[in-house]
């Protein structure tokens, strides 16, 4: 066992150890790897909150390796549609952790615990605020446990790493306003691109415009150009593009 | 000779012989075509109208074409920079045309004739309509001739067919204000994209995110991805894009 995955396993059994704790839980890396770990020493029910500007593909990926790790887990379903503004993290954390606080008490659990890690502390994250504003708890930071060793562990542990997906309202530029309908188009795009492409995939949607950002071979796109095209066109789409640069968080 | 060029001889020696015509010439096939026939029988003055949003790469092909058909050229510069609204081509046509006819008076000239074909007449060409308040003649479009045929002609003359080019201000979204500067950075980036790529190029501007249309295989730009990138990042486009499926008008 590799020190870093013992002295977190040390940390973990001396402040939880057969505590109730519920886990905010998005099915990537950082949460399942903490639900994980808590589970090896305390009671942990994982929550996951799906919302219209979550991908049932997102959903899906969290059910799977939940089932995978005989982790107990509760989906919950929230049909609004949070505001697309700078502050969107802000908000929609804020709600994230209310419903977490009410299940907490209702479920009389002990504390809510989610999986931010060392690295995301130094992010422009304003989901962070709320995060502190309920009283949420983060060993993964707590521990300055960065990503590059969130892979290592989960790796020594032969953890499968999920591709990395983000909330959908990404895809749109702030400010614009978002229907169902909208996301349903993004969703189903990427669902579609996901026959060609492994990796990350993010379609980008700037109204008559799309982009295409994938983490792969951008060749997995250009060789089937003529049912990419289609498709998008399809949606509504006037010109289909892709990023050179592949999948690009700015 | 094919019947098609005969007739067009026939037509041009019956309604222009030895009249003193002004072109409007952008050194695109259309308006080098007619120039090179109508010097066969009449006398003929080209004149190139070099705007802002013209690009020098248009002129410096316009010059070359010229030369080589001994077609005497005049070029007029212009400042201005037309407002960039859905009636822009209108707009910038009554300005050349008044030119033109200036030049005309001036020079004693008896007509100007234009490179409009009979194909244009059905697109959305709001420029149709300031040549006909100017009187401006179309000797192609008055024999029908088409785009295809106009390319069988070259052929059979051995004129070289030049890449399409067009007005910068396609390179905008309708309605943005253009500076000198917005139109010298694409114009500098086609320029430098004419080095991986020899077809017809279009840059588009949207802001923070640019697009590359090329006409020949994308690969062209697959292959270079990074340098491209360099460079139109220290331009300071965020996401640099190319459309799949290449050169497109819209």
């Amino acid at each position: 066992m590799s020190k870093i995955l013992e002295k977190m396993r040390r940390y973990l059994k001396d402040q939880f150890y057969k505590k109730r704790i519920i886990v905010s839980y998005s099915g990537g890396i950082d949460s399942l790897l903490i639900s994980i770990l808590l589970s090896e020493v305390a009671e942990v029910l994982c929550i996951f909150i799906k919302t219209p500007y979550i991908s049932n593909w997102a959903l899906k990926n969290a059910v799977k390796n939940a089932n995978q790790f005989n982790l107990k887990l509760k989906i919950i379903n929230v049909d609004e549609i949070v505001e697309n503004t700078e502050n969107r993290c802000y908000y929609c954390k804020k709600m994230f952790y209310s419903i977490l606080s009410n299940e907490k008490d209702v479920g009389e659990y002990d504390l809510i615990v989610d999986g931010t890690n060392y690295d995301d502390l130094f992010e422009n994250r304003p989901g962070l605020k709320a995060k502190n504003e309920f009283k949420v708890r983060s060993p993964l930071a707590e521990l300055k446990i960065r990503k590059k060793e969130i892979f290592e562990i989960a790796n020594e542990l032969n953890i499968p790493i999920p591709p990395k997906e983000t909330c959908l309202l990404t895809r749109f530029e702030e400010g614009r306003k978002i229907s169902i309908n909208d996301l349903k188009k993004i969703e189903e795009l990427e669902e579609f691109l996901r026959n060609y492409v492994k990796g990350a995939i993010r379609v980008r949607d700037h109204k008559n415009l799309v982009v295409i950002e994938i983490e792969d071979d951008l060749n997995d796109i250009i060789n089937k150009k003529e049912e990419i095209i289609k498709k998008f066109k399809s949606y509504g789409f006037k010109k289909v593009c892709i990023n050179l640069e592949g999948y690009k968080t700015y």
